[in-house]
């Protein structure tokens, strides 16, 4: 079995793709994370259909998390 | 009786289908939980009327899950 | 007096009606609860004005939950 | 002073009237409750304008009830 | 300095203003209240712009409740 | 490094601007408030584009309250 | 790995850019924080489009917050 927190684990310094409640795709490298889920991307973007937007180092809390994605 | 995490235990390594509070449908086969309902799918596909888009292994916040169907 | 979870133990493995927070009605049989109100439904069926959809077992995550009939 | 959980236990086997968060007003007798404020009501029946639905036996979550009116 | 609850305290049977998260406003006599701010009122009315609806006696719980201004 | 309720503490007795989640503005003195950011304000006004309201002493309770500026 | 509150920790006296629920963006000093990320920002300001608006000293409350981008 893969722990949902031992996969956080694994995937610290790898890049993920995060989706938020209110439906905004982050894509980052996960530099770290604590028990609530909250989590530090570094060179975040912000991708839409047509749109780029650069973010750089960003601290998510955790609750506004719908699911992470490893690449 | 059945306990609902008994039966996320039974699951394991079995495939599901995931209904989301934004009403999304996840399947996809089931490698993890925790007893926040934190889970680890491997497999994943994102599921519309008339779209299947592929997301791989996924994490998802328990508190964004409404139900869990094992196939 | 009838504790709320009391009666939830009286009620495993008869039949009941679910309403859920985002208003959808399920029916099934309920095997198993636990002290959060998660739930594990089988021959689950969802029900709409003019159609039925057969969901087979459920595990519902109890804070999606209104209200839990009993047959 | 009285205590909310001290009325709702002299109110056990007495008829209320229950508003839920989603504006749905349902009668019937309390017959049980416990600290979540989690109740159980029989002989329910949701009012709307211009409709009366009988529910019989209702095991009803507290998170989504606003407020408790004894008749 | 006065504690939130040192005030609903010295509140305890004087006339309250209550504003739900529904926006509903309620006015009646504050009896009851405990730590999580439910609340038991008396001689209850719901105020519209051009309406007075009596509730009576009505158990509130504290998790709808927005404010609350002594009269 | 000045803690929230380290400046909540120093803010006590001088006039405060309040946003509410619903988008309310109440501007009044604070004159106190607990762990949870329960506040009590006093001489408290609301106020929107056009339009002063006078609402007295209020009891407000935190989770309804997104952000606190001292005067 | 770089734990979310340390990140916190080191950003204090510097310029961050916080995205709220509501969408507003704020940009400004951060001068303390908590363990439920409650801020004090200072210098504040609320950044729309085509405005700019002074908040000056904001304590705000962490369940508002979805991100916080150190400048």
């Amino acid at each position: 079995m893969v722990m949902p927190l031992a996969l956080m684990e694994k995937t610290v310094n790898k890049k993920v793709s995060l989706l938020l409640k209110d439906n905004r795709v982050l894509e980052g490298k996960l530099t770290g994370y604590d028990e609530y889920m909250n989590m530090v991307l570094e060179d975040t973007e912000e991708r839409n259909a047509d749109q780029v937007r650069r973010l750089g180092t960003v601290i998510l809390r955790g609750n506004n998390v719908v699911s992470i994605s490893p690449f």
